[in-house]
């Protein structure tokens, strides 16, 4: 399952009193967030007068080692973007199966850009580098199209980490074939808190990346898609085309600001928080979980047959606790700023119950 | 010339000094909207969730007069997910010449949604009836594309209002040939002012309308497409392909409905600026005024052929007074909420004395 | 009209019985481009093995004063190739209104190449150079399309030729502007015949020219696309991908061989044919001709309003003579290799008798 | 490898003195059908007026088990026709890693279609339908794509045949999500000629199918898309966007229908030549031939290390014999019905000369 799952709680009371453990998309923004969008310096940013704006893709492109960065809506749009500045039309994109660029982007790629997708299976979110390479296809044969893009995802939407030696490989095997990389780094502070590595470490393999400010960073509204200064320019045209010019962005930038400055050092705490949920729930009988793969914040875990998932979301939601019911027979939990141990136990404490 | 025309100003000051009559869309939200994004209530907008953003939509599909309304990032934006939802690819968007779609959009319908713009001549903003009719194709034959879409721009760019009578004759042209009409309203309030008259009387000649909370309303980002209710459902999808899925929106919802409830109602003080703007530029000798076409909040004007207008914008830059550069030989000046008669009063001087 | 209207007759009998003035594109092949095709050497043509069509994309690429040529199932594939391998999606073309790309090729630009079509009125098919440069768009400007091409159609489809020098005039424009022009020639060789000039004459003031082998050149299929070796080489690659790699097609060619070498030497006599109706329609009393626009070998007139047009088709047929119904209220007959001075007697006099 | 594999002789001598055993895609005409062409009643096909058009797919659609069929210029554009008529743009496709629609169509049909290719890997060939079912997506949920199509290929360019329990299986699993299949059926008379079943066997399980009546059964240029009524109308005006609406077609159809006639008659002869090289070629040392793979006309085989490949090829050239270079370690060798058991018996002994 990713963020971006079927709903299936209807809440009747207002969002603030629930505790929502259905994904880190549904995260607030902290109070010193709304107050820098408050008192945020903004222009009007197709004009390129917003300072605060500035400010963000300046701070982002160093912290993620790159030469430039544009703000963007989404992480979609972020992603696309980056399809459609890298690609021409009828280009291949090599991606995992069950990236969110082939899963949850409504084949986005293909409407905008015109490029194939050439999906591989992959090892529960990584994609093993000898399937990359055997896709690849490059030169001047008149019958078969060019690899125009290899796409990864780190951290995978499922919560698992690619291991940089895994990142490395596939990019000496991008390198050796001049085909770029792009990285779908929605989670990528993540992915370094789990590796305790500078988020660098990860993205010097990468072309492009795109970050999400919101999610775990609790940024309200906005991603980074970051690289080299002339494929910036060339998506900041491209920005334009698809939509994305907003004006006075800076009332974003400023909580995504804090999102880059603050909450990437806090991740840590939300992982420990996951971890912690997870042995608690390995310890009720009957309830597998899957914990050699909580990397970052989430926990997925395969309830009994005996339990309802119906009846055990209810019975969270009666706790004010929001969770998605189960996907593929598992559910997923995922922790943030806004969840705690306290929280945690409560709901460890629903599920105990439901099982017995 | 658009809201989009080339920066010829680089302040090396900060944003909030300037007056700026570039654009509207470099208006900065009030002192209200920022208290209003300070304490928003707000969700995760793909879940449904965030409330201020369901108040905004549902504020601002009744003041359209539409079933439905959806909250996306920019006007491009809007335009480009009324033409992707509306049309077929293959089809014929029929759209005056001069239009934001056609002159400021990128091409992105072509690429987005594979339509064919079918462009007309339009008389200083405002496309003919039976222009548009005489282009309309429908039926079965192989040989031809059919007609998807029309699009109007009320009030268009450069600042002229479409007569309701006129409104009204294409609507039922499009009626007559089952032919849905796409309304570009990113100043529709302005119309609106201008016609006195309430804006449903302009958008009950549409299918579906596009209107800017930025611009002229001072909201820092976003824009509306209203219309009806299977319309936005369909909408709401194509959106987050097109990477609008934005999460906590409400932070951006808040100041919107400001900008609705609010500011709507003041834009006629930015129009009565813009006429005196006008009668004071028609007073000195040398320059002339599109007069006539003062509906808005714009004032388009011709220089006398002594004046050099990079020294003009920079002697008016020199009073912290931003202004464009001229455009097809004529300059364009913009009212809005953070332009007062002072301001008129010392920009009118500095162009007083370049011209003498 | 086009050469691809409505059919209004639906004969009973076999094909080979009728006269058929309805378009140039209903030929049927000579006897000797039926031998032709009979003996033709073939290879598979996506190998680059076949001897006929390497002979005639060589003929081709000579006659019309080109580097290379490629040989191409339809005009319509043939103009959409020169599209895709020009432009990139997003740009804008600049064709005339009532071009066979806007008016015949069903959208097929914006869905395959995602080029905006950037329509002009055109004063009976020929489009004023100085509408043309007003529409162009160059730079790096974040908020406009450029433009990819110009496209100039000559002869039009409804039979005006455009002058040597509105060719020119419109080459240097483009060549200032250092933007390519595509020439649909479906027609050009009955253009160089009314110019009475060499064909290179009107190929020299563009970059590529689709010309099509049948038409009045008789052959039963294909076109040529025509341009400088590189674009060509991509234009091969791209005919692959559009599904044009056809295999054999030395038997297409060597009818289309013929259509170079013999057919064109004789379209005169089709033009000559065409006045002389034109003449015989102009003395019946209530007909009215476009007589200065007989260039090539298609007639226009309006008939009284006294005559049933479909009683008057009926009339032909039943003399074993087809003729397509009025289009905008004028009919349109076509002269080619099968109609002769006795067909055009016979037709003359069904019609004189119909409008007495 | 397919058959539009990388051209390793370039014959210095006319074509018609070469046995070609590259691929079944080199076949000429046979005398018989160079007869029909010269004789073939023709008419526009775009008007509907090919009489041989008409009957040839009338015959198409009778021996394919489908209510009509259409008369195109490739394979490749009959499959991309097909894609572009059942999806919508955003739709995703599933189909196997190494299908011709995958591997052979240059990207096109993102680039066509804007469809999101799901590529699933192939047990050399055939796609297994729980895989198929696994990728399967319906339903309204906002954030993934749904399943516009499946497409199989049987038999598939490597020269297996998908048995007709898999078919079924396939069928069944499509019906049951309301999802078409198309059938890439190149070889689809190869295919049955194996199965030793009317071809209808095999159509039946799917919604449309795409035959080559060039390739095995010799027509120089042409295949067919056959399906639904509705589904080829709509077909039919798509074909003429694609640049497919090619006029006096007769003179193609005229060999397409003793393609269908005569030719579907004798694969079984190219077959047991198939089976009669790959016994001798394994019987050579050192050479491992994919015996059971020989479903139809093809035979797979490995050389042993010693031989240099190009050495190979230069003395099959010398011999008069033409033969792609290895792909991806096997070479691959193609019977039709220019091959005969003494072209065999010269290849193998060249072959066996080599090894030695």
């Amino acid at each position: 399952m990713n963020d971006t799952s079927t709903v299936l709680t209807q809440p009747d009371t207002p969002n603030m009193q629930w505790i929502d453990l259905r994904s880190d998309t549904v995260t607030q923004p902290t109070p010193a967030m709304r107050a820098a969008m408050a008192s945020a310096e903004v222009g009007d940013d197709v004009y390129g007068d917003d300072a605060t704006v500035i400010q963000l893709e300046q701070l982002a492109a160093d912290m993620l080692g790159k030469e430039a960065a544009l703000f963007v809506p989404t992480g979609v749009f972020g992603n696309q973007l980056a399809v459609f500045t890298h690609c021409r039309r009828g280009d291949e994109v090599i991606a995992g199966d069950d990236s969110h660029l082939v899963w949850h982007e409504n084949g986005a790629a293909a409407v905008i850009s015109g490029v194939q997708m050439r999906t591989i299976a992959s090892d529960r979110g990584v994609v093993p580098p000898k399937e990359i390479e055997a896709r690849i296809r490059v030169g001047e044969d008149i019958h078969i199209p060019r690899t125009g893009l290899i796409c990864l995802e780190n951290a995978h939407g499922n919560g698992r980490v690619i291991p940089l030696a895994t990142m490395a490989e596939t990019a000496a095997i991008a390198r050796r074939h001049n085909i770029p990389i792009h990285l779908d780094g929605a989670r990528v502070f993540n992915a370094a808190t789990h590796l305790n590595c500078d988020v660098k470490e990860i993205t010097r393999h990468v072309d492009t990346v795109m970050c999400c400010l919101s999610k775990g960073l609790a940024a309200p509204v906005g991603s980074i898609l970051a690289g080299p200064a002339d494929f910036i320019k060339r998506a900041r045209y491209n920005r334009k085309l698809l939509g994305g010019g907003w004006r006075q962005a800076g009332v974003l930038a400023a909580p995504g600001i804090l999102a880059l400055t603050e909450m990437t050092k806090r991740l840590g705490e939300d992982h420990a928080n996951a971890r912690y949920l997870a042995e608690r729930l390995a310890a009720i009988p009957g309830i597998t979980v899957d914990s050699d793969d909580v990397h970052i914040n989430m926990v997925w875990f395969a309830l009994p047959e005996s339990v309802d998932s119906d009846q055990l979301t209810a019975a969270l939601a009666a706790e004010g606790i929001r969770a998605n019911g189960p996907y593929g027979g598992k559910m997923r939990l995922v922790t943030h700023w806004q969840v705690d141990r306290n929280t945690i136990d409560r709901t460890v404490a629903v599920i105990q119950n439901a099982t017995t």
